[in-house]
């Protein structure tokens, strides 16, 4: 029921520092996006493509700790997990750690699947590769 | 040791919106944050100023459920109550409601104050103006 | 082939403010394209409406100067002036204003349409709006 | 008076893109601010260093082409060349191309610094980074 986890390296952009010289707290939720986007390319499935075949793919609830701050020039990583939550709902562990190994973000992000015209739950081709543990 | 809740009233902008035609899950950060800056203000507190003083404050913590998504021309308001959590934490209950009343986001945001070559917690100026419950 | 200059009022949100704790210069973009959307809301033109029948406004050129910067709490209106260049592009002028009226930004913009399955250019009832000077 | 250009290679991040389903246009100006920052860095300039030092790198003019649109899953490369322009001010000519070499984005930006307590200009220490050549 999970898929092997994914890790990608990102450097924090200037833009994203707000007036306190820190990672703006909002931006970690981009961070974390693009690393599940990256996450979900790795078991074959695309985020833009699926919203165009008529299934999007939404946040239901995310719990965020902050630990420490990113601050310019910061190299990190992001680590994600994701695994399904009973019928309808899927679930993301992930975190965020500087490059010297400094722990910055934790979370838990769930979502679902909406389908044009149908009720929310996880089409079963994409249950399918959860259950395959690609 | 809590003050009057505030609500401000906002619009979403078409740049807030993602390629799947809704507010993405990060902008409602955005939302939240620029909804307790102005609670703070309504309690005599100035984020920016604070910062230039050597106080930051900073969110350790966030829960958030998306109920409904906002879309392009939607109106909005954010609800906001802040309360103290202890001695060196603040907790804001906060959410967001389309004009229609739907709700859209419901958010737990606990944060806490650094000072400057100092321990976490909240000054005592700060705390007065908590217990005042102005 | 002009129509009606519009103004919208907007406010500094802290979070737009980057580590040199002003406004980050990609923001002003993102103020200037919501005014844009408002005055074509005026003449009847839906951004996200237009987009879901298959035509897209699109920028092809923004010239922006960058007078002085706006900063945390600021109180500002865009002014928009929008006219037709020729068959196929429309030009926008506009500038932001700090409360006080102190000059911020002077910009020009121009964009097209992007018609689907077509040649750029302005579909034949747009450009009737703006004939109308409405 | 010009230093050698400099380029990076990024990834459209899905949240980069808005309703249209396009990179929004002033997200490029973000792409090309962290871009010209990695070319200060390669001069020898911190940012967020000079910053904290009391001196402030500021745009004061953007001029942007758009040629056309970045997508979800897009790689692309932002080239940057800087040169001084007279005594106060410097330009950085950049362009952002995608992947496969197709042109995006052509820009021209021009910025000074504003040094604490004093009029606009680059210092001299700065110049002689820009006459070295380096």
């Amino acid at each position: 029921m999970s898929v092997l986890p994914t890790q990608i390296n990102l450097e924090v952009r200037d833009y994203e520092c707000d007036l306190q010289g820190i990672v703006n707290n909002a931006v970690y939720l981009n961070y974390l996006e693009h690393a599940r986007h990256k996450q979900l390319q790795a078991i074959g499935l695309d985020f833009a493509g699926l919203h165009d075949g008529g299934l999007d793919l939404v946040v239901t609830r995310s719990e965020v700790d902050y630990l420490a701050p990113l601050k310019s020039g910061d190299q990190f990583r992001v680590e994600s997990r994701v695994s399904l939550l009973g019928r309808v709902r899927f679930e993301f562990l992930q975190q965020i750690l500087r490059a010297d190994g400094l722990p910055i973000v934790k979370a838990r992000i769930v979502g679902t699947c909406l389908v044009k015209n149908s009720r929310p739950g996880i089409p079963a081709p994409i249950c399918k590769l959860f259950d395959a543990g690609v």
